[in-house]
């Protein structure tokens, strides 16, 4: 995380991109970005970027998914050098794509759909085009998951075996690039999130395991601190809530928790433990 | 495969037992057994076992999951030295069981809810008192999955890639006892089955991912044929046609296809292509 901080306190980082896919990470990088002095330029997608982040930008352009050369001339047109991708797509989207030549080309070229391999095949992209991808947790270091217990309900002992179940099958599913995580009840795997995303996974590993469980979201081993951080924030919460989820297993230093106060209220409100856990080994 | 064959031609086999779950893989093993002039014993799980088994059987005992000393007690009061489990029980519903204390003590002994680590635990148990438990595909060696497409319907190279990028992942997922099948569309992993079963985890690949996906199915890396070996049949196929589904891949030699005949002829009319595929390396 070092890195990313003196690459912030470097005086020559007075512009920058946003790669902006859905949620709230690209209003709040952008907001803290201006309050820096940083002029902001953002690429939005179509039906996965908030509107609202026209309010904190200088100027921005709207693309669907896939168009990658407008993506790279707008950049380009702005003298942009450094920008960071923030915020997910609807992957159940992806399928319906239609990406311009260049995007077509990428994937060609790339003969994989995979998250990472794409996004690192993107970012070589822009690279090639001057404008290097920077680690998105640039202005959300505070937001890191710390290593502790966040609420006042504590982990019991069996809680923290199915944590370690599920950090292990976070280990194995992440190195194939599935998904981030998994919800387990009674050192079971009851759900394992896909392209479904994180609320369908809780609620459907809920609805499975009954009142109690566990919900692990671990970083891939191979996590790219520049794609796709793991992130969760109070609709995680109240999902874990409609189920009766128990506890909540955070990995810290790679995973993001948004509005945290409101989150950890809402927890403790409802005794669900949220707990940071150190990366695996 | 070749010992179970060799037991079975063995005339020492004259009676067996059937530890029996759910489906219509206990009634198919029961009625090829008496067809071979066996004595067969069963014990039935309520809400689970069709009881049409009856027919097929010398005796049976109805007991509930976990009543592990009454399962033991009757197999031991038909002189029964070799048992085989056959069928899945509803994992959702394990998480409300009342083991008796002989169950109990083995489910504290084990300190596991894993399918195999109990499967093991409650064979070795049953082995102590002088019941073998047998490859659960005795009499279904038939029914294995040859190495070979089986269908009039083809498969493309790329859906030959999905079916690799799935193989790789169940590889990684089996490891961790967590689930024999995955949904994968374009390279991506749609949809990984947990404890929904197979019907379930198809269905929600199928509306994730779109028209076009591929199932893939192959047993554990450590599968023990004794226990839960994959099984599929024509409801497979009907829940593929309901999300327009395009490929069924099966490990070839470790999964059992049943009504062959009936499967095949389904898939050819809906344009599905079942391929058996060599076990990973």
């Amino acid at each position: 995380m070092k890195a990313e901080s003196t690459a912030w306190d470097d005086t020559s980082l007075k512009t920058i991109g946003i790669i902006a896919g859905n949620g709230t990470l690209p209003v709040r990088f952008a907001r803290e970005a201006k309050k820096n002095g940083c002029k902001v330029y953002a690429v939005c997608h179509y039906k996965e970027t908030d509107p609202a982040l026209e309010e904190f930008v200088d100027d921005l352009q709207w693309v669907k998914i896939g168009e990658l050369n407008k993506l790279i001339n707008f950049l380009k047109s702005k003298k942009v050098s450094q920008a960071v991708m923030l915020g997910g797509v609807n992957r159940i989207r992806l399928f319906g794509i239609k990406p311009d030549l260049r995007g077509l080309s990428l994937i060609y070229r790339t003969r994989s759909a995979k998250d990472d391999v794409l996004m690192r095949a993107i970012a070589d992209e822009l690279n090639g085009e001057g404008i290097e991808i920077i680690s998105s947790v640039i202005f959300l270091q505070e937001s890191l998951v710390e290593e502790r217990l966040l609420t006042k309900s504590k982990v019991s002992e069996s809680e923290m075996d199915d944590i370690e179940v599920g950090a292990n099958a976070l280990k194995a599913i992440g190195s194939q690039d599935i998904g981030q995580l998994v919800v387990v009840k009674d050192g079971v795997i009851v759900a394992v999130e896909a392209i479904e995303g994180t609320d369908r996974a809780i609620l459907r590993g809920g609805e499975l395991g009954g009142p109690g469980t566990v919900v692990v979201k671990f970083a891939k081993p191979t996590q790219d601190m520049r794609f796709d951080v793991p992130t969760i924030g109070v609709t995680t919460i109240e999902n874990m809530i409609k189920v009766k989820a128990r506890v909540l297993a955070l990995e810290a230093g790679r995973c993001i928790l948004l509005d945290e106060d409101q989150v950890v209220k809402l927890a403790n409100k409802h005794k669900i433990a949220i707990i940071g856990c150190p990366p695996l080994a």
